[in-house]
């Protein structure tokens, strides 16, 4: 149950089969730095690539296909004051008779004050003079290495996780991945100090971090999607374009879990689901679209799960 | 200010220039019922067709195209112990190689008690003995006459409301919606005891009523699709298929309603949504599907919002 | 087996159960007249509306929900010599990045040459001084009153026909409508004398026509979506939005008719499919799109037809 | 202008940056063989992985990212009698509904009988006795390494090409790829002895095959998606999910061409492709479905090519 330091030299703008930085065991806790989606430290240093450069991978010793990878994200911690966004919408979440008339795209800075909880735009037009965001921050992308000698970029998402940009993938979050290879090889970066649903402006308020997570391996456990947790919730993500394939995968791994972890059968958990359900895009702008199938954790609070 | 009391005695299956049933002046109210979604009354008797047959319409004096007609629901009781609903989760909810594996989709029986404010199934598996479900009546279907001369099934929905089948249309919620016809000619029916997200079982626990709603006519005001209010939260509702259209209706509907209404240019629109949105899948199975764009009100405390 | 000649008065801007224009019988044949897209006749005088506007109803005698209308093509000319188009392309047939560089949409006047067989646009970069295109007239928008007392506008499309913009739909051309009121209540109009797939300008180039049909009703027949056949092919049309969803029905309907008319079982229909399908992306414009699933006839020489 | 003849001793399921097999200079040619789709080669013997192993990668001297690759397909003969498919249609080409009422997807056997120029299925049903299907060879994915250091499973597609699935990527076909790595790095495999639209089987007719192909270079041109011509046509491809998204690349991919290599200013292009784009669906059943936007060369015949 070791807490390793880890700070990054090189970075990665694929997930995949990359040569581990550092070997841990199942329960250790790391914390580390990410850099922010363009590449960027915490001095504003350029040290990585221009697409969600990723910090890793980490080798969890034991891990193999089949297990499945479970992270607890213990703390963000934004550790520089700027961050940025874009300022205008993703021309695909209006109606495409709309984007002539929509607001250039334009990178904005902020300005986030950690101590006082929240962050501002630094150039912004008058209506916005007051307005401040609280902090909630979260990592945009995070995943292992997939399967089948893929190498997958980070701009999108898929089964082993990646560009997810859920904003529920927060302080407190427990998340689990399909193991896909030797050592799980898990990557982590693209902290957002806050963000809508849906990304889509394109980027939340994007920034460096000080992350701290632990690992917990759980053997022969078989997984299509990544699942989730926190303390309110439980929910699946499925990445894939259109919003309904995404849906579609969300849904079905969520069956596949209360099937499994929870007792129930088919038609008890399609019962379940129609009555309590509730969906979050979390991600309409990455080449990969995600949505999350969630459910309150009261609602399953009358069921035995599986350890 | 009056408040009528109105006993439908046919119901309609679709939303068109129907002969009113009613005529109500701005700021009155109604209470009314409405038969089920396959036209069952709270006698259980058949007295309307099998596709959401709706009550109405209400002619409202002085309502005319280019105006926004705006239904306050006040109150909604089911006034029968009988709902029903669907067992299997809709077969476009699921990846499709997982269709011939789900539950037979078989109409369920189920009891409501509005005293304990729960339902349970009354048929259903040893898993689910001890769930109930907490009561939180909506409305699946209303909304008014559509332009062009149209006549839309009860069974979709679009720019004039319909078949949204949004678990955030209940009891204290305000809805608006675009007059195309002389009159508004609005109509209601379609109550669901209870609902997850996106009706992916196909089904509320779908149920009769007695619903009370207020009527405010607001002249010469554009909107291009249903807006709506509760205490917490505005929102706006795009309905059309896929996912991804109906969520460019909401989002570019509710750009104009702060750029309209809450004095935002465009840049500080896009920031606010960026930063603040939520998107409520409100139904994935119907015809047409509905994605509600949603804004906690305390994001827009900040900002004067227009009468 | 008459023929009827009949010149319009008035004009419908939705299908449905419309007054009838005309009554004939099981066999005869009508020569009307079309307006253009936007209600503008031969003279170039405006007598229609702004979508599509009708001509008809004709109803057929004996025509029952149930029975399926066969409505055969024999010619259409383009009774004037002024056609339009619009200038740029839909916006969502290209990548929303693409959108703010396209050119604006505007309206273009053709000149159709009906002795030299083809057409020009009036006014055009110097690119295209040289270009014309090929006369190859067809109905843009046809079809019958639709079921379940709808009226639907002429924008859109669905089981019952309307807004297809399926360039197959020319001279020569045999059409199946499932019909779904008595009379079935048969309309036309929307001539375009020429255009691509898709309809990705927004137009064909839209005329005012002289148009003869024949009608005959096939008593007793099921159908879900509209079918054709010409010298070359069989092919059947999905109306729907996303693309997908009109692949589908085109698909599932297309499976039906081989079951039923070619004695195939599904197995073998599968097969068919598979290895000889061409599908057709008629329309990716109009609120909902249309996508043929087509066959060439020597395919199914070898299999007896039901008459 | 050598012709090289290679016999691969190895294959990969991932097109990326794999250590060449052959080193070719512009304007060669390569006579190698292709396993089928499952890894069986002329033989029927197993010597590659399950999902479209490829030959190669071959590495063009001179090749550079920005660069184009040119390949033409000289020749593809079927170098076995066996192949294969699968039964019924894929779940996602038929309406949800009819997905429980399908065939199950069994594999067939087919005899390939190059002499007489079709094939047969060995297995099947009475009505299908006398069927055969013409060949019509074709490579069912092929491309080069992807950029940004990806590796990406042959069973999919995105801008380098990939696991396409296109009927007219046959004998005399030549296609173009965008270079993203130093020597293009050109895979290829999975041969079809024929395949109707969008490969809604789920295969074609699987098998192993000699093809013969000549690359040319050519230097400093920019295309974002693969390219192809044949006698008749030019083409372009887009490679995504939805069909939308697919049509929305191939179709800007298009404008790009007209303007770039045939002098069309931007309104020119879209007249032209409003009036003559034809659209085939190449595949609607891999991860990412390919839609091709076609133009006759005909229709380009009063406009100078750049060379």
């Amino acid at each position: 149950m070791a807490t390793h330091r880890f700070t990054p030299a090189q970075f990665h703008s694929t997930l995949g089969a990359h040569a581990p930085v550092l070997r841990v065991q199942d329960g250790d806790s790391v914390i580390t730095t990410t850099v922010d989606a363009h590449g960027f430290d915490h001095d504003n240093a350029k040290c990585g690539g221009d697409t969600n450069p990723m910090t890793g991978p980490f080798f969890i010793e034991g891990a193999e296909p089949g297990d499945v990878l479970c992270v607890h994200i213990k703390r963000i911690r934004m550790n520089r004051v700027m961050g940025w966004t874009r300022q205008g919408l993703a021309w695909n979440v209006v109606d495409p008779a709309r984007v002539r008339e929509m607001p250039a795209r334009e990178r904005i800075t902020w300005r986030i004050d950690d101590n006082a909880g929240c962050a501002r735009p630094e150039t912004s037009t008058p209506a916005l003079a007051l307005w401040s965001v609280p902090l909630k921050p979260m990592l945009g992308c995070f995943g292992v290495a997939p399967a089948g000698g893929e190498f997958i970029s980070t701009a999108t998402s898929g089964p082993h996780g990646g560009n997810m940009d859920y904003n529920r993938f927060g302080e407190g979050a427990t998340v689990y991945f399909p193991v896909a290879v030797e050592g799980a090889l898990f990557f982590l970066g693209d902290a957002h100090a806050a963000q809508g649903d849906g990304e889509i402006a394109g980027t939340g308020i994007e920034t460096s971090s000080e992350t701290e997570f632990s690992i917990r391996l759980i053997k022969g456990r078989r997984m299509g999607w990544p699942r989730g947790e926190d303390d309110d919730c439980i929910f699946t993500v499925g990445n894939a374009r259109p919003i309904e394939q995404a849906l579609q995968h969300a849904t079905s791994e969520m069956l596949d879990w209360l099937e499994q972890d929870f007792g129930l059968d088919p038609v008890s958990a399609s019962h379940l689901l129609g009555m309590h359900v509730r969906y979050d895009i979390a991600n309409v702008f990455n080449p990969a679209f995600s949505v999350a199938c969630r459910l309150e954790k009261q609602v399953l609070a009358g069921f035995a799960r599986r350890a």
